[in-house]
């Protein structure tokens, strides 16, 4: 039975499941995935695919890859090596023949990143978040979250599925999280759940003082760092680290997929929390482990920037001076604290315009970010500079923006 | 804050964490992960780090890499160009940077697979039962999930999160799966979810007399070839390729990270249902996806196994000689029709002290299965013998299990 061929009365599946892409098609959000391949060695130089016209050469500009670690040579070589020594994938579970040497050893290593006694490998930053916020609201019988509006989709996901009472707060918005937290039970179980850079709006969380308020009413805290971990602090362990507050935060979450370079996620914490996230959550138990390669890269890249802050200079001064370049050009680009350079279009059919001349034109990949990813009436484009970034390319980059900018007739805001 | 510190009369966190580790001690289900790495190239030889006693030789009896695709010289050749030529992760979501052309090539080798329009990669198997599932059950409001009592944790995972109603039918059971399906609304949307081979029982679902009902009660069919594809069928397509029945399933899902060797997971079905799925499902839209370098080792290994059937045939065969060893010296080896070889403990505590044993005594690597894994009661230990496993390794391993069988005075039933 193929769907396209079912047309009982009863119930038309493909008329629904067609429905549902007609609403992207309408809302101008239906998604086209960039075909490409980076040029190891040459990032961000890469190949694109797309149009049939075979490889044609673009520079990537919207990647996560922040530190071009994924090209780093001790990554590579500890992956090759990884890969004769002990082949392409674990082969179960952690606990079920899947639980390597190289997992263990980065367990370690991450816990020690965070000044944690512990560490847990997820196949991703999405199942990591997902499955210990989860498993945490069902530990904890009565247990309200507390979580920023903006948190992330996988965050979201955990606390829904945790069954839990959950309370959101404007983001940022300390009086409105102490509102939140005072109204409630003392002695109820808390957890206030936050980011520390928020990736579409670029912007950084007030971490000492969520603390103290969870201090104050007796709330543990768990912080996603996915777009802080290998970018900020002295060796690399987020913001947490750089503002000194890693001991104060219960469970630090990152990815191992966005500056270490690879793929994966993990949390760190006091031993207990690992030990029953490692008992007790689904996403955990019922799933093959991170293939060894990839472990062995991620070995690598932590490694290599606890004592490289090279890496994260050239990555700050590519963005600040991406950001200068956009704001003197009048191009709106959001006020950002961060490593990320947001730049408004607040509607989906121009920012994905926009997105396709870049490509077609210019050589220059970056995607549209659209709904479900930021609110509707929000649609941006997202630059995230590198150290490999030259200022040339740079220039490049905003005299076409400012081109295609005056072709679509959006305005440009231009100093007094 | 540290969870240990906290000791307020309101709500004492690390109590409660706690109490949930002891739990497990009492029951005897506290779960150990064996420290291993393989050794490519001689396999089924690992080395085991446990004890501290440096590396030990062992031999791998529970691994789902159950073809040794993890070791082949055109999996590891392909990952390592890849490698080279691309680098480590892939830098962001399929959306966001993160779509390489290996991406695209696999999803239309494994569409070709199964003989579908499209295929979707996830990061895992779990997730893309999870994801799917959950993005089915809620893009069809009122739809009817009916659910195989011993289905996988990620398909439950997803039934729940989809929020739909679920019946669950007894494991393989037709009488019971259409007195609920009659029993329902005939203009309800339906769903029914199994699988093909049953990991743990190591049974095989009827799935052309599945198909028949969901023809006659019009319902969509999801199935789960986790533990079958590359396994079974000409091409490795799995059960519904050696049953013929392919072309009845609305969905196949299937894993990248057990036969195929590597890692990740996908689904397989008309081009609509993967264009919905690719819209919809937050696990597959806000996640970092696949390195490029598993993608194109799974590549290779999917290639291999469509067109050789070496290795399915050397694993049917070591399987069968297991079985049949085990029958013969009386061990409560299940009735298994598959590449599986369960063998009945029904105890968790006896189930570890015989998998601690072999691994201490014999240097042979086999967890005990339990609970959540398996019903309480059910504890088991699990074996895949692959091709490489030699009649000389079964024999050895069949006189230990003999030897501890009788060292825990547990029973052995040998033929009249």
């Amino acid at each position: 039975m193929n769907t396209k061929d079912i047309a009982a009365p009863a119930m038309d599946y493909a008329r629904v499941f067609n429905q549902a892409i007609d609403r992207l098609h309408a809302e101008g959000r239906y998604r086209v995935f960039i075909d490409v391949l980076r040029n190891k060695g040459a990032y961000p130089n890469a190949r694109c695919f797309a149009g049939h016209n075979g490889p044609k050469p673009i520079t990537v500009w919207c990647s996560n890859d922040y530190l071009a670690m994924g090209q780093h040579p001790k990554v590579i070589a500890a992956m090759e090596e990884a890969l004769h020594d002990v082949g392409a994938g674990s082969g179960g579970t952690r606990n079920i023949g899947g639980n390597t040497h190289y997992h263990i050893e980065l367990e370690a290593e991450l816990a020690d990143l965070h000044g944690k006694e512990g560490a847990l490998l997820f196949t991703s930053g999405y199942v990591s978040n997902e499955a210990t916020l989860a498993t945490l609201g069902k530990l904890m019988p009565g247990c309200i979250v507390y979580s920023d509006e903006l948190n992330h989709a996988s965050m979201i996901a955990g606390i829904r599925n945790a069954g839990c009472e959950k309370r959101v707060f404007r983001h940022n918005d300390l009086a409105h999280l102490e509102e939140l937290l005072a109204a409630d039970d003392p002695a109820a179980p808390k957890l206030i759940a936050f980011e520390s850079v928020y990736s579409m709006d670029a912007d950084i969380a007030p971490i000492a003082e969520i603390c103290d308020l969870a201090d104050q009413y007796n709330a543990l805290t768990y912080l996603d760092e996915v777009h802080a971990v290998g970018m900020y602090g002295a060796r690399g362990g987020g913001i947490s680290e750089r503002d000194g507050v890693a001991d104060r935060i219960n469970i630090i979450e990152g990815t191992l997929g966005k500056a270490f370079g690879v793929m994966g996620g993990y949390i760190a914490a006091d031993q207990v929390i690992i030990d029953v996230i490692r008992s007790y959550a689904p996403g955990f138990i019922f799933t093959t482990s991170l293939s060894p390669v990839l472990v062995a890269g991620v070995l690598a890249s932590v490694r290599h920037l606890k004592s490289s802050n090279v890496e994260r200079e050239g990555q700050q001064a590519a963005a600040a001076t991406l950001k200068a370049l956009m704001a003197d050009a009048g191009l709106p680009v959001l006020p950002s604290t961060t490593h990320i350079v947001p730049l408004m279009v607040g509607d989906p059919v121009k920012a994905k315009k926009i997105s396709d001349v870049l490509l077609a034109e210019y050589g220059v990949y970056v995607q549209p970010i659209n709904y479900p990813t930021v609110p509707r009436g929000t649609e941006r484009l997202r630059f995230t500079p590198g150290p490999a970034h030259s200022e040339a390319m740079m220039r490049e980059l905003v005299d076409a923006l400012v081109e295609i900018w005056g072709r679509l007739e959006l305005e440009l805001r231009l100093a007094a």
